[in-house]
């Protein structure tokens, strides 16, 4: 997810950039307005004329993570299940994430905690969280029907593996280990193996 | 965790009674030493002299959890390997999370997600994860003995289950999914069967 553009052409493109190296910078808490426009290449007022609320502007930036997921997931070259799954979960979860992206998902992490307080985050994440589940049920069931994959309730196990997959990050970023992602990827790929490719 | 009792006998239980209570009501951002000191059945000046800030008192009170989580731990009854591996299951992340739970769960989110900025709190979530990491293991590696388990790596298995806890509670608490945690331990069920029980 963490691909925004660093030059990006339209003035919300823009916008979503400032904000994306904002929050990296200074976290979910202290991203403000004010921060974003210091990231923000164009003119101060462009900003504060599209967005004056924070909360406004972080619920729409989510929406553009959400689009971008979606325009990059359908322009997929064709793979084989397992080879598709393997590049979706290293997609959402790196095995080696870099500083930037550790940053990143730490700030995601603080706006998922948000949610209570901010529930039109909540729904931008329930969003996202369907797509993702949608596109592993998917793969999976493409390797039921080719027989490369174990006859599984396909979308429970994507729930379980989206699920494995936030359990990762939570474990990892909170604590500062990164390495604990690559970890749980093993073992991920150990369930794949035995409860997903037992067809074989 | 959440088993803060609500009548407590020393200052130290009833100010963390207080914290435990001020967490479910207001969240971690909404939660002020004043508005702990408003559950708090003792003198106000008794609190302050303890705690002028609250990021020292929440500090203490992730230690307080710890605590709590190791002496409960060791005073639990004998049990088999997978019957002690479920009652864990179940502990840290209960099938069917009553509201109070849900919240507390919500504020404990909150608290990993600033562990950026509070490194208190991360020494303290990396103890409890340790802690239970080396119960899961303990637990694991008693069925390896016993031959109720199969012969894997305790310490990487009790890691993921964790990990899978983790995944439980982030996918469904932000997304007020509380069903969510049900399904995911569903599939822990699952792994449990395939990867360990195999032995069997």
């Amino acid at each position: 997810m963490p691909e925004v553009p660093e030059s990006a052409p339209s003035t919300e493109d823009a916008i979503m950039a400032a904000t994306y190296r904002a929050l990296c910078e200074h976290g979910y808490a202290g991203t403000t307005i004010s921060r974003i426009a210091a990231e923000f290449p164009k003119s101060k007022s462009l900003l504060y004329y599209h967005y004056e609320d924070k909360d406004d502007l972080l619920t729409d930036f989510l929406a553009h993570l959400l689009d971008r997921l979606e325009s990059d997931l359908q322009g997929k070259p064709p793979q084989d299940p397992p080879e598709r799954l393997d590049a979706l979960l290293e997609k959402l979860a790196p095995r080696d994430p870099s500083d930037e992206q550790v940053r990143f998902f730490q700030a995601l992490l603080e706006m998922r905690a948000q949610t209570f307080h901010e529930p039109a985050y909540r729904e931008q994440f329930r969003r996202t969280d369907d797509l993702i589940v949608a596109e592993l049920t998917e793969t999976i069931e493409e390797g039921i029907e080719d027989g490369t994959f174990a006859d599984v309730d396909a979308e429970r196990t994507a729930a379980f593996v989206l699920s494995v997959l936030y359990g990762a990050l939570d474990r990892s970023i909170p604590l500062d280990e990164p390495a604990y992602v690559a970890r749980s990827r093993d073992e991920l790929d150990r369930y794949v193996e035995t409860v997903l490719l037992a067809a074989e």
